[in-house]
């Protein structure tokens, strides 16, 4: 990795990434719906010159509202709203490949890109959970292989919807009355085992070609698709040896697929509880621990093991190492099951320690330490080869985000990890990626000539 | 209706509603995806109090974009752009109910609703144009009569979801840890003959309840939903008389569906044509007509009439009264196939002259004149119950809408017809509608409760 090159996203939840962020004094107590909240902490962002801003995405509301933070902005829209009170900061956000249909998501992200001036990121999701498939006429989810065979599919299509206008379609001659060339306007025309797209998009070719495709499956099946098509990985990682193998893996996979590795960014999830000192830090975690309530944690446990009953297991003794079920067996995400079965084998932990444990960061590393500590491990896992950079997950906000600009970003800086300022104005500039050529017009293409207005 | 309570919105499209809007001096050389031009338009329609800004949408690019502007920004993702541009003018976004998921739907909506502080309504479309079938995984769109079938049960299927929050649902208490209320989230459960949705919306119930549901329908079945379901009807009519008659009929179908008639704002189109004198005005209308390409205007008609061959039509030739169908037999809008054929039957035009009546407001009505005898006509119209409003369609922008609004928005409030501030602050406040009542939780509703924020 060169100097300088580091990549940081901000992960945002409402409250922060801890369970129970909502309940801390230092977390803001702002509705879920507040856009202006979201647009603080999107400028809070773009102040330190992060790589982008990330929200995730649930088709579904979940059964513990009653004692943690549901409900909120549907990500699109959202990001919309954000990408009119910043300018340089990418946004990204995430949405299903099972649930919408492609023409439909095709043109909100192209819209998204030309509305943002191309800092726009899809977060690639294939929608595990059984209550989504529910709110959507399906009574079980589609079993994880055939989710990623339509995904494979799915992203050939709106790869084309993309690709539908030539950059230079548009020629808004008011002379002539010619506004467009046909001839560079072509249908997707695409005809495949789950979806037919005939025409081309309402929406012409967006700033960056197409949005920044990220993905975050690691199973084999989530490999292969990230190695095909991602170009921004967001992974859990607990240990820097199995995050730097889990890299090279990817990476490798890549170029097999003829694709150049750097051109894919490996971005673990990182949640920092930042103290003046590594033990007002630990203090602050277990503060954050004990406002936890353990049904939710227990009820988050299970639905990552396809709901297995672990409501007889005691809280403080160790959990039996056949407690969970075989990750293989598991139809939701498997690599977060095999992270969490891992520590369990590993670390032995009570019920109690291991609900703490995914607390934090729901299997995502958390390190809890002073600025110059949590520099190090950053510093430490790049230059291992583990990480292009992380997903920052703040455990509270906005304070968690504030402390990581304030303090930790200057650190990054002073040793030459971190850029100074912006090197370019789209979210492909922040990630150093290119800009996708047209792959519906790659034997036609010429530079865009100079716009009529006459 | 009474003095000061007309209502006004702008429809808008890139660079005007007449057909060659974009080829005049007078309109904007913008890119159509340039959110600025569209947030500028947005705010001067609130600096002259216009109850909202409309946009239209289509699912296909069309096949004319050789010769008028196609491609823009998709209308949900704008909208969410405009509203943190804006602060009291109402935005509406069309949006179709046949090829997009209800959940997805409802979240957008009630998502967008939160970020514009309650200033959204939704134009209900059934989506009738073949090539948007095609772009959907079908081969032909899908029958007028089914089409609506399913978009009864698709506002049954949205509504629930933008219930299944009470008002008063999210304690956030974090003394106790109580979050929400876990009896006041409750999911749709419907199962219906076309949707199945089990669950609650990720999106807590918004600042108006529901956005204001708005639909532009007026064949039979179009009548019998907007009766149901609608509280704007956007409509073409061309004669005062003919859109007395429509005004009446929906009002009594309202009434008969239960519903007070008030709640239902009847807004024609009219596409004002503004000059300091009838002859500037009828000068500017000429000059329009005269940079029109007669095959986007045919490409146009014909597609009203699901595709019908009127290539060998003589242009400078009164229109055959046998060349059009049956506006019975069409399968697309028939209220619009019906308002042509009476035009032709009434005032036997040549085809070019029924092109140039088409070119400026596409059936809707076009007034040429000073700005004292738009006002006129807006007074007739309203005075007659014809109406309770308008929606504007500027000829060419952003010079026709300031137009409006600098000569003929104050001429009408000298007449004591338009408002001099806003009354409110939400859409339904503009349009002086109620607040749906939660009809999930209809028996239980207390008033919300003073919100914890310890």
């Amino acid at each position: 990795m060169a100097p300088g090159q580091l990549h940081l996203n901000v992960f945002v939840v409402g409250h922060g990434h801890h369970e129970a962020a909502w309940r801390h004094p230092r977390s803001a107590t702002v509705p879920v719906t507040d856009v202006a909240y979201f647009q603080r902490l999107a400028r809070r962002a773009e102040e330190g010159l992060l790589d982008s801003v990330f929200f995730a995405d649930q088709l579904i509301v979940g059964g513990d509202a009653g004692h943690r933070p549901r409900g909120g902005l549907e990500p699109l829209t959202l990001l919309a709203a954000l990408a009119t009170a910043t300018e340089r900061i990418g946004l990204i956000a995430t949405a299903s490949t099972t649930y919408t249909e492609p023409y439909n998501l095709a043109r909100q992200f192209a819209s998204l890109d030309h509305i943002s001036h191309g800092r726009i990121g899809w977060n690639i999701v294939t929608s595990w959970a059984r209550g989504a498939a529910r709110n959507f006429g399906l009574d079980q989810p589609i079993p994880h292989d055939e989710r990623y065979a339509r995904a494979f599919e799915y992203l050939e299509v709106v790869t084309r919807l993309w690709d539908s206008w030539a950059d230079d379609a548009i020629l808004h001659d008011r002379e002539s009355g010619r506004f467009a060339d046909p001839d560079k306007i072509r249908g997707a025309r695409f005809q495949g085992r789950f979806y037919r797209v005939h025409g081309a998009l309402t929406v012409p070719r967006s700033p960056q070609g197409h949005p920044v495709l990220v993905q975050a499956g690691s199973s084999e099946e989530g490999r292969r698709f990230a190695a095909h098509h991602a170009e921004a990985i967001f992974t859990a990682q607990q240990d820097v040896d199995e995050a730097r193998d889990f890299a090279t893996d990817v990476r490798r996979r890549a170029a097999a697929a003829g694709r150049d590795p750097r051109h894919l960014k490996i971005l673990p999830g990182l949640s920092p509880i930042i103290g003046s000192t590594e033990e007002a830090a630990r203090r602050l975690e277990r503060e954050l621990n004990e406002l936890t309530v353990p049904e939710v944690g227990l009820r988050h446990l299970s639905a990552r093991f396809d709901g297995v009953d672990l409501s007889g297991l005691p809280l403080d003794e160790p959990v039996p190492l056949d407690a969970l079920p075989q990750p293989s067996e598991v139809q939701g995400p498997q690599s977060r099951a095999r992270l969490i079965t891992e520590l369990v084998r590993r670390e032995r932990p009570t019920l109690r320690e291991l609900l703490y444990r995914l607390a934090g960061g729901r299997g995502h590393l958390v390190v809890a330490g002073t600025p110059e500590q949590i520099a190090d491990r950053i510093e430490h896992w790049a230059g291992a080869g583990a990480a292009d950079g992380f997903n920052v997950m703040p455990p509270y906000l906005p304070g968690g985000l504030d402390d990581f600009i304030d303090h930790v970003v200057p650190e990054l800086q002073r040793r030459g990890l971190f850029r100074k300022e912006y090197e370019g104005t789209t979210l492909r500039d922040n990630y150093d990626l290119p800009r996708p050529r047209n792959r519906v017009f790659a034997h036609e293409e010429t530079t865009p000539p100079p716009r009529s207005s006459s």
